[in-house]
């Protein structure tokens, strides 16, 4: 596949509240969206570091994935996106090569980006997610 | 803090041979460096992923902390790695707003760069480092 660069890491925290003031005040971000994103059961925040985006992930209930990666494992990173050039091509070549996929075809996630997910099976410990740009940004 | 993009992500894997055929074939980067940093008991391979490296980080001994990451969370992403302008004055900042230090001052990392940890205790469960570049670079 045809990786330009690291879209965004997904960061798992408890609470945005906590979270948003260290990543402001100490480490000089941004925070320039706060977004819920009911179906995942997770209210989202923002940041730019050069190419590539933070997203920290506060779980809105216990059934959330989030929350029980937290439970697992504490706060911490939780998943990162890279940034292809065509999504369902790298997906099809990635299970040709024996990849297990989580989605079989891309699907929409934050900011209109065309998204999927490799099994962390497959990919050594990382859970790892594809984005492309959706088409009429192109 | 003044921090430009993320220089790498440290990835902790147990066996770099089964690590980079993944990060070659699937991923389709190009490994361009493998070094053996004998003090921190690890051996490591460079891949560059836009402007950030990923950094995969086999432990070569089980008293590497590497090792116990491994042993206690599994293969995963071990620690994201910031650019800032000056790291000392990045850690003195820092420690005036109360957050916790691994290193008081930079010391030579890989590729010859200042660095110095933030204790994962102060930075919501995401071990972080800071990196400069040296200055007969700049």
């Amino acid at each position: 596949m045809n990786i330009s660069h690291i879209e965004h890491l997904g960061i798992a925290v408890k609470s945005l509240e906590q979270a948003i003031p260290y990543y402001e005040q100490i480490l000089g971000f941004k925070c320039y969206a706060v977004e819920e994103v009911a179906d995942q059961k997770v209210k989202t925040a923002f940041f730019k570091a050069g190419q590539t985006k933070i997203e920290l992930l506060e779980p809105t209930s216990p059934e959330s994935t989030i929350a029980k990666f937290i439970e697992k494992r504490g706060e911490g990173i939780h998943h990162i996106a890279f940034t292809v050039d065509d999504v369902q091509k790298s997906l099809d070549e990635a299970a040709e090569k024996g990849i297990q996929l989580i989605d079989k075809a891309p699907r929409k996630g934050a900011e209109g980006l065309e998204i999927a997910f490799l099994h962390p099976k497959s990919t050594i410990g990382v859970l790892t997610e594809l984005c492309q740009q959706p088409k009429n940004k192109e």
